[in-house]
């Protein structure tokens, strides 16, 4: 079967045959390239670009060394930096299995962000050597995107650049979740009358999007949230509880509740599924009465859709193909263009309710249950994520330009 | 005087002023951009590109890794690595002040040999850490061009990562250099009916450029070679030789020389000059008849034209003004897309040579004293060092495609 799905024509017997799928033959040759943004037509191009030309823009970097934002594309280039650990729902596939995924995620940036990106695929998994090799890379990137790489190490890496670099760095896997979570979430609880703090949530997986946006809701004002895992509810009763779900015990988790994700269910407000897996439909049908059914799972939600809408007042997935997609595509453009667009030091916990407020506000009177988050072709998304992040960034103190 | 070069509108006081100079006015916001060679229109686009179809792209690739070749840019895409240590004639001045540089061989990558390439400063000058940092940065690309790393630390990490990795890893400043050197010095001994091995040649610089082009000049078949430091001639009887010329002083020097330039220059038939400084013009007169004079310094070639041509034959330097360029576009671009092209797994002395000699053959029977090496705009250049290299890679049994 896995053969079959790999290359429809690995029959053939030939190598390097072009199967018939079209995402393969989408994919040959690769799906980005480096343009030259000046010309070099003629000696005195070559002069001016390259040398002796060029000397000049060097020593003055060299003497100030903020000019560098203005005189290379440092600027405006993100490194899109994994492992290959976590790669979509495949696991650890490596880096160079990894890269079209990583390509995907350049393209989109510069397609929605207008930001330049570098798919940077590590030989490596150790997370002293991840933040050692990216610490170096930092001088010719503005930003970096941390992309697919497995809890809880993805967490203690964020962190640990985070602490060395002056630059933005978000693992999109954690953040960019969150964002979109949270502003579908305000807007379902607009629909519904009520605001962030009358819910309660239940997460279903506590890996990097599970946690990050457990704690981003917090943030945000949510009313309580419990996390489960594949033993149930993090609790601080459990003592099997990792350092990162230890401190996610005593974060989330007010009502005191422990067991299965099935006994957290029952009256809650908010179902969000990060985990793959299933939910039975009787606990779908034991939540409280206008409750909100994210089954984020791609490509099986948690709960179906169809399932779902017979108990839940608004449902959301991962997929393109129901209304209410929660997809990270919404938000990584335009935090990264707004963030780069005044040099920010880091994307502070402001410049993400910002963004996620802004992406909510697209929405604007068109609010319905079949609409509480933007499609990602609206064209409207980018421009006022990244206006709202630039200017949260600014009020943050974190802007440099 | 530094300010007026670096910023001739710093007196306004005004940070981020836009220079005068046409330089820093072509520089602005950079020279190059990535761009997007597959279509992100609507969602099926979306769904080819990213998920869900990206997914069989990457698991194919996790079953056979040399997919990622056919399925992602990986080979066509260039790390351009430096450390910033030793740029253009500028010295150490650190990694984001050499990104000007950087770029500038990016687009010089794209525009002449269709290849794209990245430019990767390292925040690191130490050997083991730009190894190790290189090493785990192989899985995204295709080959590595090492620029601007200060010798002798160049020469060990050259060596180590060619040891390490399965591809091409090439030191522009020394390689490239060399193969236009060997390309112009090919074409000046035909000119004059003599063969290589005919000539003694004395080069004026023991740094990168002065010991790749000592070495290939032996492996092309050259009489005898003599390397001059600021000491003297690279000789057996010196005791303060490092490693680097030690090993030098046993490969050149048949004629068992000491002493200083001027003295190896009597009777030589070829000056090199890559180390700035000035030769006396009485030196230059005490060199064979019909000697070659390439003194590449840049901006100051270390021999005015004007002065060599008193004395000699052909003369070439690194100027665009004057005629016989020495410029390493002149091969860079073709050696990688050539080795690219047919995947090889390093770039070979047989395919140096052969890029040399099909540099040489471009200038075919327009061959003068005026013209002993193309133009770097010769449309004919980059395709026929393609073509050279990819053939003499599969020849050397190092090509995988």
């Amino acid at each position: 079967m896995a053969a079959e799905i790999v290359n429809p024509r690995s029959d053939a017997g030939a190598e390097g045959v072009e199967p018939f799928d079209p995402a393969f033959a989408l994919h040959r040759g690769g799906k980005m390239a480096i343009q030259a943004t000046v010309p070099v037509r003629d000696k005195d191009d070559l002069s001016l670009a390259y040398t002796p030309g060029v000397a000049k823009v060097c020593s003055a970097i060299a003497e100030q060394p903020e000019l560098v934002n203005d005189y290379t594309w440092k600027s405006n280039v993100v490194a899109v930096v994994t492992d290959g650990t976590a790669v979509l729902g495949l696991g650890d596939i490596g880096p160079e299995a990894s890269l079209p995924v990583m390509e995907g995620k350049a393209i989109l940036f510069k397609q929605f962000g207008g930001v330049d990106a570098v798919p940077i695929a590590l030989a490596t998994t150790s997370v002293d050597e991840i933040v050692d090799t990216v610490v170096r890379l930092a001088p010719s990137f503005g930003g970096v995107n941390l992309e697919d790489i497995s809890a809880p190490r993805c967490f203690e890496i964020e962190d640990r650049l985070k602490e060395a670099l002056d630059i933005p760095v978000f693992h999109d896997d954690q953040h960019g979740t969150a964002v979109v979570t949270l502003a579908a979430l305000r807007n379902a609880a607009k629909l519904t009358n009520r605001t962030l703090g009358d819910l309660r949530a239940v997460i279903s997986g506590a890996g990097a999007a599970g946690v990050a946006i457990a704690k981003f809701l917090l943030e945000a004002g949510i009313g309580d949230v419990q996390v489960a895992d594949r033993k149930g509810v993090v609790s601080s009763d459990r003592e099997d509880l990792t350092p990162v779900k230890r401190e996610l015990a005593e974060l989330t988790n007010k009502a005191g509740l422990s067991g299965s994700l099935e006994t957290a269910l029952a009256g809650a407000d908010v179902f969000i599924g990060v985990s793959g897996g299933t939910v039975p439909e009787p606990a779908v049908a034991s939540m409280a009465e206008n409750s909100f059914v994210f089954a984020m799972a791609n490509p099986n939600p948690e709960v179906h859709p169809d399932i779902a809408h017979k108990y839940a007042a608004v449902v959301a997935t991962g997929r393109s193909d129901y209304p209410n997609q929660i997809n990270n595509v919404l938000a990584f453009p335009g935090i990264f263009a707004g963030a780069l667009q005044v040099r920010a030091s880091q994307i502070t916990e402001g410049m993400k309710i910002a963004a996620a407020d802004a992406l909510a506000e697209v929405v604007g009177d068109d609010l319905s249950a079949e609409y509480v988050i933007p499609s990602p072709f609206d064209e409207r998304v980018a421009p006022a994520v990244t206006a709202a992040v630039a200017a949260a960034a600014r009020a943050e103190g974190v802007a440099r330009a």
